[in-house]
């Protein structure tokens, strides 16, 4: 069984809509054939106080997701896997939960309740990367992980 | 010691100079304000054949860099470092030798030859990146690094 329309990714960002751009919009279309995706922005709070800003991104999100969802969160002390270790989890993640939701930090990254909320934490390496970029790195690697797992010939490393 | 615009870094890359996108070009121009820096494409070889087409790639870049060049390679079984590490690293690396010289390889990756006149052998992670991304990671953390070293704001995780 491979993925299909019927699966379902979430993806939740804290930013604007706006901050899409054309190569991401071209990746969550070349996803689209292969499962789901809905990339979700969520309102980022004021950074006067990170701690209370975190809190208060997190009520946001938490308060969009089920207790039931299956919730990937990035994070900088996640675990790391290959690209072809995240297809075979994404897949079978899919399969069992038909329903992913990723979610990736603001600024200042997620807070504790989300992190103990998150099934999985995941994160690209030891560097630090500003949230667009990494918006962009996490398409990428969906993308990357539904072709494999499809059997495409976009990953050919 | 910071850096500063007399320390020149080099970043070879295989690929066209048209595929440098603007988030790309905002970096060169942000980078430039504490380093020198020249980014360089190199013709992609064609790929009827993997190992002829990465050889002929090496050729090219080794026909660029002089012996005295500190060359880093970016290499899936290079080391990791966090963004502090690289910042600490590069810096010393353009004090040592005024000039640091960067490779990310093209669809196919670099030769052993170059892999082997490296210096140092990078990866960001263990995922597979395509080589435009990697390309705009290496100008981010390029970046952030002679940030974190000058002091600078945009470092602030």
């Amino acid at each position: 069984m491979t993925t299909n329309k019927k699966m379902k990714i979430k993806l939740y960002f804290f930013g604007k809509k706006n901050e899409i751009t054309p190569r991401e919009e071209e990746l969550i279309k070349r996803i689209g054939f292969r499962s789901s995706l809905e990339i979700i922005p969520l309102a980022q709070a004021g950074v006067t106080d990170v701690s209370k800003a975190k809190q208060k991104e997190a009520e946001v999100l938490l308060g969009k997701i089920n207790n039931k969802d299956f919730l990937v969160a990035f994070d900088e002390h996640g675990k790391e896997l290959d690209s072809i270790q995240f297809s075979a989890q994404l897949k079978n993640w899919l399969v069992e939960r038909s329903e992913v939701v990723f979610v990736i930090g603001g600024a200042h990254g997620l807070d504790e309740s989300i992190l103990a909320r998150a099934n999985v934490k995941l994160r690209f390496g030891q560097m630090v990367w500003t949230r667009n970029l990494f918006r962009l790195m996490a398409l990428e690697q969906l993308y990357r992980a539904l072709e494999i797992d499809g059997g495409g010939h976009f990953h050919k490393d």
